[in-house]
């Protein structure tokens, strides 16, 4: 009986592992879900009869090596660091491979081994990266085939709250791993508009953004993701005038996110110790100009040249970081000790829907008309747990190992998902599961 | 005959070498002086007859054993991260080490084992670090010997020019490592005020910076130190309320280098590729945000809120940054390609003077009454070969030499002239050679 073996039970697998489950008996697979927490691969399992629940520790050899032999296909949901130890029994014992992490050097190292054994190492195969490739690569294609000359594109996706459930001034709650969020945009933002490079670094990330509104779906500020210039050999558009990525967030975001930039509360490179010992009012004051006088939200609103209650100060001033509660940990980075108070204060409550866009757009030439083809996602979750995140990473993971267990791809060694003998068949699928791209097209 | 070997024969090492030299006859020590060039060396021996150059490669394992082996004292002035090689072997065949880097965590790690071997060690001992630990604690020493408890200690160091060879806007030139001052202040400045900590990212390093004059020495600016905190331990100043250590720099600089740093210029992280393709005026354009329209002189005065014509405009100008010239290496970190520009500029010509300022200033208490100690050093350097920085980073290191050669150190062990027994000595001979502290109270 083929089996798929899952590593990782968490928030993220839900839908995966529930695919697989639900392919399981008309296909006659096993899936075993492992995770240093057995309840929670149980709790996935669900009883179900083709499921099976262990505990499994990534980093125990033995276990490793004696589970990943018994397997066809591994899936790895665990942080990209680790999927090389995975990677690497899969090589051994002659396993497919599929993960949602970027493909990192190492990795890329595997390829001819894996092909030279028949194996497919999928990666990139969640939603950003994932999803985006696949319905990227699909409008290029066909922009392409149809003799068209693609002159911009630039493509935006933020995981986000829905509005039913959006109750607070940053309208933002964690769908994902708090920390990217934290020192998201660190280093050097590069890109390139109407063949002219351009580069932003990290202290004008959040101010120097961009605000777009699609219809029905509403108006966003994006701001620039690290390198976007990197996806212009894998997509196919080397000599493309202009091409951007970016990441959505609620209008107003941005601006507040960036008061942290300013202060320097997202320095994730040296540790304050003691740092229980000041309350978050102690702590931001310390970073604040010695000068200002006044009590800390007119020496902070002085410091920004904003009101003392401007839109920005009332987003601060809700993550009670202005107040006098003690910080808890006992030493931290401020990175991390500004993460423990957003995720007290950005936690999904019971019932709240998240929601994903990802919004392309592209600028494309065919026989000199010009053209504007936007293509937008816009997926809302089900609860706090059945998130539209766990859902649109999950269910691509999950399909392409179906693809794969039916012997559907001929694609062997380290890939991503731009070619389309997996995003044909993948976004297919995902159209039957609720995950549509609608086109608007001036 | 004892015998020091010293390891690099660069333009810091001129003073260093002569002052062996010198002592080489009456002490009867024999001088070598190795480099990869051995003409630099030879150079910097000049047929003295106590003195040897050699040829001497640090990475070829057998030639730095064979040499150290023959050495009673080695003075290693590599670049910091090639210490260890050295000291390892110093370590094997029973040789003492100086230095003038900061200790690194492996270098600290040899400390139990050149005790048991009775070696000494000495690091940090040229100018900063070196001097500025010596006359530290000189006046520390001394103001807690009189019953004096010290509540505010601020210490300012510059490499600077000479008055009568300034004759660029910047009022800069470089006189030591190019690179250390495109990349200062990159991190966070840590320090303390009145029992606050302090923090200061690198976004406003450059910008919140202290103006300071002192009486016959002149005004400069300073900004903050990345970590002034780290000092309390070995200045014995654990609870001090107040304490910073900071840079000097004539007035204006730290504005105009601003502009580097909020244009992201001075990033070292990422590379440009083919970016002699562009000139430096396209590079800059890069950085610039896109809906600034005008020239680029005018579209970077709108960046900055500052006139076309303001003395920030002109030192950027002056640099040559905004003109049609190429950029001449093929690929780069930005911080490397303004690096390049700088060294063209910043160059020291022929009788070109440099200049050492130093500054400490104490805030004490004696019996109820606050006192003012401001101590000061300022050393004009002879031409652009005989600079005042190769003159203070290279003293200290070669009577150190002596006082080793003479057994006149008990002190054993990885160390750094914290201590009264390399303190007095030093300073004393120090003054002899014009390098003179001079003290305002007030």
């Amino acid at each position: 009986m083929p089996t798929v073996f899952v590593i990782g039970a968490g928030r993220s697998s839900a839908f995966l592992i529930s695919y697989l489950l639900t392919h399981a008996q008309t296909e006659n697979w096993e899936i075993v879900v492992g995770d240093v927490a057995p309840d929670l691969a149980a709790q996935k399992i669900a009883g179900h009869k083709n499921g099976r629940a262990i505990y499994f520790d990534v980093n125990d050899a033995l276990m490793r090596e004696s589970v990943i032999k018994s397997a066809t296909v591994v899936v790895s949901m665990l942080p990209a660091a680790l999927h090389l130890l995975v990677a690497r029994d899969c090589l051994s014992f002659g396993k497919h491979l599929v993960t949602a992490s970027y493909v990192s050097r190492e990795i890329a190292a595997l390829d001819a081994e894996a092909s030279l054994k028949d194996l497919v190492f999928l990666n990139e195969m969640g939603l950003d990266p994932g999803i985006d490739h696949m319905s990227a690569m699909q409008l290029i294609d066909r922009i392409k085939a149809s003799g068209g000359e693609i002159t911009s594109f630039k493509s935006y996706c933020g995981g986000l709250i829905s509005p039913e459930s959006d109750t607070n001034p940053w309208s933002y709650k964690f769908t994902w791993n708090p920390r990217n969020v934290v020192v998201a945009g660190q280093g050097t933002a590069q890109y390139i508009e109407n063949g002219q490079l351009r580069y932003i670094p990290y202290n004008r990330i959040f101010s120097e953004t961009e605000s777009l509104e699609v219809d029905r779906v509403g108006r966003f500020d994006a701001y620039a993701n690290r390198d976007s210039l990197s996806y212009r050999h894998p997509y196919g558009l080397a000599l493309i005038p202009s091409l951007l990525r970016g990441t959505l967030r609620s209008p107003g975001f941005c601006a507040a996110w960036n008061v942290f930039v300013k202060l320097g509360l997202t320095d994730d490179t040296y540790t304050i110790t003691d740092c229980n010992q000041l309350t978050y009012a102690e702590l931001l004051g310390s970073y604040l100009p010695l000068q200002l006088k006044g009590n800390l939200r007119s020496r902070l609103a002085a410091f920004l040249g904003e009101q003392e209650d401007s839109p920005v100060l009332e987003k601060i001033n809700w993550l009670g970081i202005l107040g006098d509660e003690k910080i808890k940990r006992s030493s931290g980075t401020p990175a991390r000790i500004l993460q423990d108070l957003l995720e007290e204060k950005w936690k999904l409550r019971e019932g709240d829907k998240d929601r994903i866009v990802m919004i392309h757009k592209f600028v494309c030439r065919t026989e000199g008309t010009e053209k504007k083809i936007t293509s937008v996602l816009d997926v809302k979750g089900e609860d706090q747990l059945n998130t539209a995140m766990a859902k649109t990473v999950g269910l691509p993971m999950a399909i392409a190992v179906k693809l794969i267990l039916k012997g559907q791809i001929k694609k062997r060694g380290v890939c991503i998902p731009t070619d389309k003998e997996w995003y044909v068949p993948v976004l297919n699928e995902l159209q039957t599961l609720g995950i549509v791209f609608r086109e608007i097209v001036s």
